[in-house]
């Protein structure tokens, strides 16, 4: 057998074979492979790396995407970040294997970005499908007045201060300037709750309200981003089209919601009616996607109809189950577009040691800081509620995770943010979720005993 | 709110401004995202039908991609089976929704084709993957003897003589013969033992020899499919290469699933040891991807990695959890490769009014007649076994269902299917799909009594 390999490999080896036209499709799919491969073994290491360091995965996955891609090893980019098929490892490797002519390499290299680019797409489609799976409407209603003025807040100022301030300070356009002081406004729901549920301060009244603005301000943020990313498109900012835009969009948002209470019904029907494979998810997944096109087709973005059959689905007895099957595609989607975040910026547009940086590294200081302070002020439009830790409140409102890097690849695909800008958001993204869960610990812990009477006071509320 | 709306509409209204080169990627996803549903509520509507006549799933969803495809709606088509941009109608809606020119249109159709087909690669890749995870090798080793000649016979007949019969009686060249002859070979594990359950037959001597005859005839078939693609893609018959390619591919599957029994206790102790989401579901990804990535980089097929994964997982004591949470992440992709399959074909190239179509149609018939007698005698290879329903092995050995249609596509893809070829397989695999059920229950039926008695003595062939 041996010999009979040895004695024939000269002249058919494959490995020496040069391509033909006829092979270009499974080369496509090699690619994509071996990107997934890296993508997947990124993902894990950084998220793994950071939960064993008390950090959120999500971090992790993020950094993770950064070491990889365009700023350090080159593993996975992207044409939209200057990249050519040269740049790629992956596509050298492809190369390596199949001996190809540089034009070749140049299309396989733009269908697999653009295959991979998609798939993070869906990724993000599927992640808010399932944050809004997991909202609870009801809950929401709970919470009242005091988590609706910390999450208006927590989005009406760092947005303000920062497209003012990028435009009065640094003379960014006024296009870029809205994007980026927008990308300040989303408050991560998932990192938050879990540090708080972690030093067992869910439940109480700081908690209760951060976690409650949180979500709002998530819906919030998918609002502005909408709008926001409307606007971009169109390039000019005319008012009547603002109003146009953020009225269709809390209509779009709203109106499925309402609509969604008599279609939750026939969704469960169907479901029940259904005795193939896939009776479940099959329907949702027409249902979300269904949405998300909408969304996309009306101009305003995927990721807010997704979110809003998500928190129509939600509504339905079939959530748990639901849940529960959604959870593996997830598993194997969001990933690839939490490391293709990181991997599409290029920090080396921030390196300080080159003088022509230091505007961008200014403006990303700039953000920075108004990213922090601008959540920290919500905790003092608390109202009514004396012996609250209002510090506790703003810190617990920083982090900004997921949604903040979905405006970060949005303007990224849209062109609206430069290189600088587009760094400068996802090192925001990094150090807000980076820093919010020590001095949490830290302003809650400081604030125990403080936190125990309120506590009793609170069960004193409660008893009566 | 109305009032405004209206007042504003004529200049800003999104669905009458024209398309600026930043809105190139989000109309990708627009189409994807459109494609994907109607893929999804084809699969369900043919599948359900299918299911509710008393047909397996797979050939509604098989059908209904024929219906939304080339053949008919042309909602649903690829540039491999001809078609342009004007021709789809998914195309023309993205059209009307953004107002876009020509050549704008024409490379979002191409890219979207493009995501489409990868995502049915992935599909196909994850179809094998369960395959590998559902296929138990010990249970393998019990079957014996009977089933493996049954399976070689099956195997041999319809690839010899449908391979013979192109070349000597229809001068097909010799690549497309033996890839046509070679798509006749494997049989389908699920439909076959699906009807053999419903008939109560699975568990006689007869449904233990069909059964295990499909599972070796799958493997078989595959590793026959990974020989006759790389013979495709090099473009001529050489015998050593086929000797090459037989060992190899037949040494990368033992070979991975003997360094599987090595590799399986790491994958347990890593799934174990990760403790953020996805630490099942990604880990064994991981592991499938790279092994379909390497199937493809040794011009092999990526399916026979994707196999050779699922066989290994399958010896772990994940196997269970794995399994459940491969379930939805198959029921999304997996319909995308069927749907497409049917959509990529045009039976029109069979209309029996076109009288250029005669050959393609004497063609197809002489395939069909290979493939359904070139399975039936292989009843009468069993040895040794008085009084055992040998047509009722036969026709267990019919349907060909899932390979046969990897067969189709990975045909097309490389181009060595011409039109009337890829229209006979497709209809080949529909009609044994569609004619066994039947047929088995009915030779079950007639020999009733022959099989009561074929069980008596089975019972005391156990008591001895």
């Amino acid at each position: 057998m041996i010999n009979a390999i040895t004695s024939i490999s000269p002249p058919t080896f494959p490995l020496l074979a040069t391509a033909t036209e006829s092979e270009y499709a499974p080369i496509v799919l090699t690619g994509v492979l071996l990107s997934l491969v890296v993508i997947y073994i990124a993902s894990k290491l950084g998220g793994e790396l950071s939960r064993m360091l008390d950090f959120p995965p999500v971090l992790g996955e993020l950094i993770a995407g950064v070491v990889i891609g365009a700023s350090a090893l080159h593993l996975v980019v992207f044409p939209e970040s200057g990249a050519i098929a040269s740049d790629s490892v992956i596509v050298s490797i492809l190369k390596f294997i199949d001996n190809l002519s540089p034009e070749t390499l140049t299309s396989i290299f733009q269908s697999q970005s653009e295959v991979i680019s998609v798939l993070a797409e869906l990724g993000v489609i599927i992640l808010l499908f399932e944050i809004g799976l997991e909202s609870d409407i009801r809950e929401l209603q709970k919470v009242g007045y005091q988590a609706t003025i910390v999450a208006c807040v927590g989005v009406a100022v760092p947005f303000g201060a920062g497209t003012a301030g990028l435009m009065l300070l640094f003379h960014v356009p006024a296009i870029p300037a809205i994007f980026a002081g927008a990308a300040l406004t989303a408050t991560s729901i998932g990192i938050t709750s879990k540090v708080l549920s972690e030093i067992g301060q869910l439940k109480s009244k700081e908690g209760q309200i951060i976690v409650g603005a949180a979500v709002i301000d998530d819906i919030l943020g998918i609002i502005v981003l909408a709008v926001v990313a409307s606007l971009a498109k169109t390039g000019e900012v005319d008012v009547a089209n603002v109003i146009y835009l953020i009225v269709s969009a809390t209509v779009f948002l709203i109106g499925s919601i309402l609509l969604g209470k008599f279609f939750n019904k026939s969704f469960v029907a169907i479901a029940n009616v259904l005795q193939t494979r896939g009776n479940l998810i099959v329907p949702a997944f027409i249902f979300a996607f269904f949405m998300a096109f909408i969304g996309n087709a009306i101009h305003l973005e995927a990721i807010l109809g997704a979110f809003a059959a998500g928190l129509v689905l939600d509504e339905t007895d079939k959530r748990k189950e639901l849940d529960e099957q959604v959870k593996p595609i997830a598993d194997i989607l969001v990933p690839i577009f939490f490391v293709t975040v990181g991997a599409k910026v290029d920090l080396g547009v921030l390196n300080p040691l080159v003088p022509e940086n230091r505007e961008g590294l200014i403006i990303s200081t700039f953000l920075i800081g108004v990213a922090i302070l601008g959540k920290i002020v919500t905790g003092w439009s608390v109202f009514g509620q004396s012996g609250i830790n209002r510090l506790a409140i703003g810190i617990g409102m920083i982090p900004r995770g997921e949604v903040g890097l979905v405006f970060a690849a949005i303007g990224t695909a849209s062109g609206v943010l430069d290189k600088p800008l587009q760094a400068a958001i996802i090192i925001m993204v990094i150090l807000t979720t980076f820093l919010a869960p020590p001095f949490l610990r830290l302003t809650f812990g400081e604030s125990q005993k403080q936190v125990e009477s309120a506590k009793q006071v609170k069960q004193a509320d409660l008893a009566r």
